[in-house]
């Protein structure tokens, strides 16, 4: 697989207008290109635009659709349940961080539970959507099952990412990370590279350690057996309990919560919408302290953490969200790599709704 | 090292008088002992009567004040920040987790957060307080620094627990476990038997494996370098990184956010406290839909998730609380495991303070 660059600033474009021929409002579109691409800059392929070309099929086989508002179910000063009526995951999405957030500026925190949404890419942009507000943001989705519990050979629960985020300099505190060892995307990259899977990331249909990708792109969702393994591994000894444990509260926060999908019924073929659940947390931490003062402890410790003794042949310690920032500033100047076949997908799909793909999309030299 | 069996009763009486002998009032005595033989119940004995004498020995050092009460420095209808004033920690957090749940009862949620605490006890028995009044309870606290952050060889967080519990049946949710691998601890369990770490659990001062144990009962708490390593292991592959996010969060949530002090300061032998902070947060899940309706759909899921199929050789699936019912269960009726060493003491501490241990204390046959 090679990877042309392409200009953020292009592809944005592009990306824009094609989410209007889906039948996206301009600002919806605009909207949506903006979730997609940050997870392109932030370097997550797997959560970017190569996803345009699913969001589609997706939107065309009724499971998401595109002209539907979300409903409040319930709210308090405090909260609100959400009920996504089977949206664009990413306008839902923003429309529950956004009142999470309001109701953090007026009442200290907000949280928010969304059921019945689709795909709204990667958790970390909201999260971060609160943390550019001054705020602590939370957000957590699940998915269709791929997590096996320990000691089981059936997916139960989603990759169920939590993404943490919280204003620091000069890098802002941002974790986002699926409570599975890998996601399901990392998985695909082996499968492209035609490479075994390293031991410890997922079981096959018998729940034995694998080192073949197909036992989990083939026989997961066909709902076989199988699945990736929680954070931790397969072993109480490793804390594969733990990670277990994580994706089962990732459930809890927003299946359980919302009265929506857990992910074992979350489904990606189905019609009328996957069902998929979001939760969303904003906390003026104002309501704690001073917070310039919070802020400068937490850059402090941020930054000791960074500058702390490194092990044997290790160059670096990070803190979590300074490769984002890096990958944004490198990819922001130099251009998005793009591989392929995603390309393909995209010319494609432009030669389907009559744009002159050739016009917007310029490989960098 | 040879256990012997102990009534639960007997235990609680026994250590009511003990806690009154080192100064506390009858009530705030019972109160502790509470916290303590819960983690005896549950198995977990590392956080159980065992610390008795350790604790005494922080008081007598002059790090737990006996007769200090919280003081409240800013509140709001959902929030609260405490000063521990340097008091036992299972008061303070229960002081600190009764005013979450106060503020959950009229407002949906609060969060208390906690700083220059001590030693709480097992997180899980806060998060429990929340869930015995049928809320969602979360509780975290940080730790004198043990963990390494990933790339890195020194300790710079603490273990850093998080406990999550909400109401379920036949068995309430309950997670509670450390960001790290494994508990200091487990690492002791290692040493006492002198066998061998395995590897992956831990790191020397170079920052390497390690499969002694002193490497981590010696050297952390000296500084001298070396740690646990996170959940998720020495590498990004394993998901290292995950984990030390994880403890990363709970020094936010703990120590950022009530302005104490990060695991890294926080210390064990010093005077005048040891700064460990704490974090509280209740929910009432009502806000959100129907009660009901939302326990009865988390039984369910939970079952589920026991039911599905094992893997290959693996008899049985836990949810998280399972084992701590059966473990309750098992310890009220047959008695609490008491190691030797343990045992021994606690006769002392009791012949010091002239308390007849025989009159208390029956070992079952």
């Amino acid at each position: 697989m090679t990877y042309s660059k392409v200009k953020y600033e292009n592809l944005k474009e592009l990306c824009d207008l094609v989410f209007e021929k889906f039948g996206f409002s301009a600002e919806d579109s605009q909207s949506i290109t903006d979730v997609l691409l940050l997870a392109d800059l932030y370097g997550i392929e797997s959560h970017g635009i190569q996803r345009l070309v699913k969001y589609y099929s997706e939107i065309k086989n009724g499971l998401i659709n595109v002209s539907s508002d979300v409903k409040i179910v319930k709210e308090t000063p405090v909260s609100a349940t959400i009920d996504g009526q089977a949206g664009m995951g990413q306008l839902i999405g923003k429309k529950a961080m956004n009142l999470a957030i309001k109701k953090a500026k007026t009442s200290g925190m907000g949280m928010v539970v969304v059921r019945n949404s689709n795909h709204y890419g990667i958790a970390g942009y909201y999260a971060k959507m609160a943390e550019e507000q001054g705020l602590l943001g939370i957000s957590m989705t699940n998915s269709p099952a791929v997590i096996v519990p320990t000691f089981g050979r059936e997916a139960m629960l989603g990759t169920n990412p939590i993404a943490i985020s919280m204003p620091a300099e000069p890098y802002p505190f941002l974790m986002d990370m699926a409570t599975s060892v890998v996601t399901r995307g990392k998985i695909e990259v082996y499968n492209k590279r035609k490479e075994p899977l390293p031991l410890g990331l997922a079981l096959n249909i018998d729940g034995e350690d694998t080192e073949d990708p197909h036992d989990i792109l083939y026989n997961v969702p066909r709902k076989l057996g199988g699945g990736l393994l929680p954070l931790g591994g397969s072993k109480e000894l490793t804390g594969g309990h733990k990670g277990y444990g994580f994706a089962l509260a990732v459930e809890m926060f927003t299946a359980i919560l919302s009265g929506g999908f857990t992910g074992d019924k979350v489904h990606l073929d189905g019609k009328g919408g996957s069902g998929t659940c979001h939760y969303f947390f904003a906390v003026d931490y104002g309501i704690f302290g001073d917070k310039k003062d919070i802020e400068e402890s937490f850059s402090n410790y941020l930054k000791k953490l960074r500058e702390s003794k490194k092990a044997k042949g290790a160059a670096r310690i990070y803190t979590h969200g300074e490769k984002e920032v890096e990958a944004y500033n490198d990819k922001m100047k130099n251009g998005i790599p793009m591989n392929d076949s995603t390309l393909k997908e995209i010319s494609d799909i432009c030669e389907y709704f009559d744009i002159k793909f050739n016009d917007y999309i310029k490989i960098l030299k």
